[in-house]
């Protein structure tokens, strides 16, 4: 689709400079800019492609005065980023803007369709499942019995959840995603065999909840595993059976935490964590990508590094003392040489 | 559905103290037990709340001696631990009762299909497939030619499982599980590009294994990937080409085992543990989280840390020191001070 | 299937010593071989596994001299290890002959499917989609809106690829992954809850590319993350958005490149690789498994390791001081003794 520099204008309230017929039919960073494409200049650092790009309109901040001639069509708002997010949402919806029910799909009888979804082909809607209005379940995900999913839900395609989960509201989920699988529970015999311990608790998932592709979530032995309003996950994190998160707390790419530990609000967990069980992470902390944390964080607010993870300033410490370690085993050989003669 | 005290207590072959009309209808921890839910109490160290949980019933020891009255009604038995794990059981069996063949499915007509089975919608059986008695196939899973699957298995949704794998009797493979993927193996060409080695061997699971959701489990080149009985994998794991993996072996999540490599018997590695490729972990070997084991372990029956992964208590001993090297460094200036100064 | 050895001989352009008319219908290595199988013998380490296979037919180099009488039939060729590959590609042509559309799938009636395709039952093309010829699309596979996919792709059974993907030629993805999954874009509110930033961009995949089981791959906020021709990526990886990663590079199982990284050609990342955000790798770069890269490697064709990741041979002189690291400490002590006493 072509949208005019006037009609765009239009959407972000702003004012045209150049012509106001010009088209563009997609949307670039300013150093990729093509002809028919339209960017912004947000940052003052990106001036210099302001002048370079070969992007057809951009969008810049009202109060910028522009050093020499430009070749784009501009459009001057008050705030380019946030009417360059505008834009990108509305792309987005158009390009998502799926509905109605795909054949062959299999809807169980005993399930409640909300109004204006989207089930593609291959989705599977178990028996006594609920689905909110506007939601859409993309083609070949599994939808377990008993499951309740809230309005304004995207599930994306192949996503599996499990029996007795319950999803929020706005909630995403992306691809491959795996919701309410058996916690890892084995109790040890005698005969150094394992008897599987029967998981039949469930998932619970707030509003507003983000989670990545092939992310695993599993249930909770007895009771729940709490992924609560605002969190958002990023793809092959592992979380385990009774597991809470806080509220707005955000999860980087291939973390695992273990079985009942509760992460706090707003904590921020870097990629490649590792979160031993049966602990607790206060509220606000920074955890750097790759460290392993083995015992609970009580203090609020503060940042942590490493395996055994400990105060970041601690750990940058270390490392930087580390690079000597062979030169300090050195000038110990040279004192005691020095003693040992003396 | 809700069961009285009674029917319960015939269940777990107890005695009930209090109403044996009392009606319940889910399980829960004895520290969030609700009006309605069943919850128990094995641990003396949970003993206070027995006095202050709102559970309607809770199954005790029977030699437990009230220190106060109780709100629950009781159900006592010779071990509190054991009768309600066989309700949990019970609970698991009634929620997961699946049999039959629902359609659309996909079943080739030379695959070969057991007694009473469940095959879920979406279900794709290939040629010459055999599946055992009371398995079950989880709607958008995938089994592919010549694949054989045992009796009493659970093969969950969207599960892929490629040409000719062997999976014995009583194994569980969770969600989004891929079976048989090939090996990772290329010849570097002259130009620096890479050539696919083709992977023709199979995997082999033994019986009462159970694999995780989104675990990968490559094919071997030649011969079989082996996973042996009782093996207990959890989620994202990854296990490479020809690997083996020895009986009643527990992997927790996204650790990885690299091509070749032979994990023994009753060994135990934590989540995000690497293995190197080509080498060999000897029986009853422990293995902390996140350690990296670049070399075969020929010991059996020690415990493991770090990357490389030396023993547990040298670890350890290292892991106290660092904490104080900055500090070490410090002291090596003083005496070189002292010693220059005299 | 059976062949006799007259007729591998003729395929690997060989000359046959033993019996013509010997039969087999599998392949193994030289130290499992069975009755039935035909293996090879290209490193003469394993020279005498030849006197002692049970293996049916064996190839071997034309030059190599019998040290002793052999039960197999022999296979001479010019190279033992390339005619037994040729064989392997053979066999595997044979297995994964598919071809054919199967029902029931879903086709978009916008859709444009080359010839000789495999399209597989429960597999999804949707609008605008393209399908080169001779491509096979495993089932329960999903191909979203405006994907390209070029001619001899495997696309095997579970993938999810998102709208506008664009996939070269001859290039295998395995079963569950993930291609062009929103990007992890959030942008932080007053309230510290978080805004999702839409990510409108794509992914671009080049020819030859291979991509393993349940990897996922993020699109682009703006832009293409792009997989350079010849690349290959093991199980479980995570590619954020924006990554580019260069030609012919090999990337091991579990490892994860943060938003915007461009790693360049040639380089090999071991398992459980992490790389930090809008940094860049040079080509020839060599990362040994676990390792964390935290900022730009500029220097081409260097060895890495730890985390953050220092030179290799660095890295090694650090882990072997750091075993005598306690040690270390009581040399200090006793030199402060010594010097205090003096």
């Amino acid at each position: 689709m072509q949208f005019t520099a006037q009609q765009i204008s239009d959407i972000v309230n702003g004012t045209v400079e150049g012509d106001v017929g010009r088209t563009v039919s997609e949307m670039s960073k300013i150093e990729e800019g093509q002809a028919g494409s339209i960017s912004f200049l947000a940052n003052p650092k990106y001036e210099n492609y302001l002048y370079t790009t070969n992007a057809s309109i951009v969008i810049i901040n009202e109060d910028l005065i522009l050093k020499q001639a430009v070749k784009p069509t501009l459009i001057r708002v008050k705030n380019a980023y946030t009417a360059f997010s505008i834009l990108l949402d509305a792309y987005n919806q158009l390009r998502a803007d799926k509905s109605g029910i795909e054949e062959p799909s299999f809807i169980h009888p005993t399930a409640t369709i909300g109004k204006n979804v989207y089930i593609g082909a291959f989705a599977y809607i178990g028996p006594n499942v609920r689905i909110g209005d506007h939601t859409k379940i993309y083609p070949n995900s599994y939808i377990g019995d008993s499951v309740e999913i809230g309005s304004f839900c995207t599930i994306y395609a192949g996503v599996k959840i499990y029996f007795d989960s319950i999803i929020g509201e706005r909630v995403i989920i992306h691809a491959g995603a795996v919701i309410g699988s058996d916690g890892f529970g084995f109790a040890p015999q005698d005969d150094r065999s394992y008897k599987k311990i029967s998981q039949i608790g469930n998932v619970l998932i707030g509003d507003d909840v983000e989670i990545g592709a092939n992310t695993t979530i599993d249930r909770a032995t007895l009771g729940s595993t709490k992924i609560n309003n605002g969190v958002k996950l990023d793809n092959l994190i592992q979380l385990a059976h009774n597991v809470e998160v806080g509220k707005n707390t955000v999860v980087a790419a291939q973390t695992g935490i273990s079985g009942s530990t509760k992460v706090g609000e707003n904590v921020v967990l870097g990629g490649q964590v590792g979160v031993a069980g049966h602990i607790t992470v206060a509220n606000d902390s920074q955890v750097q990508a790759q460290s392993g944390i083995n015992r609970s964080i009580t203090e609020v607010g503060k940042k942590w590094a490493g395996t055994p993870a400990i105060k970041y300033t601690s750990q940058m410490r270390i490392q930087v003392t580390l690079q000597k370690l062979p030169g300090l085993e050195k000038r110990i050989e040279q004192l005691e040489n020095l003693i040992n003669k003396s």
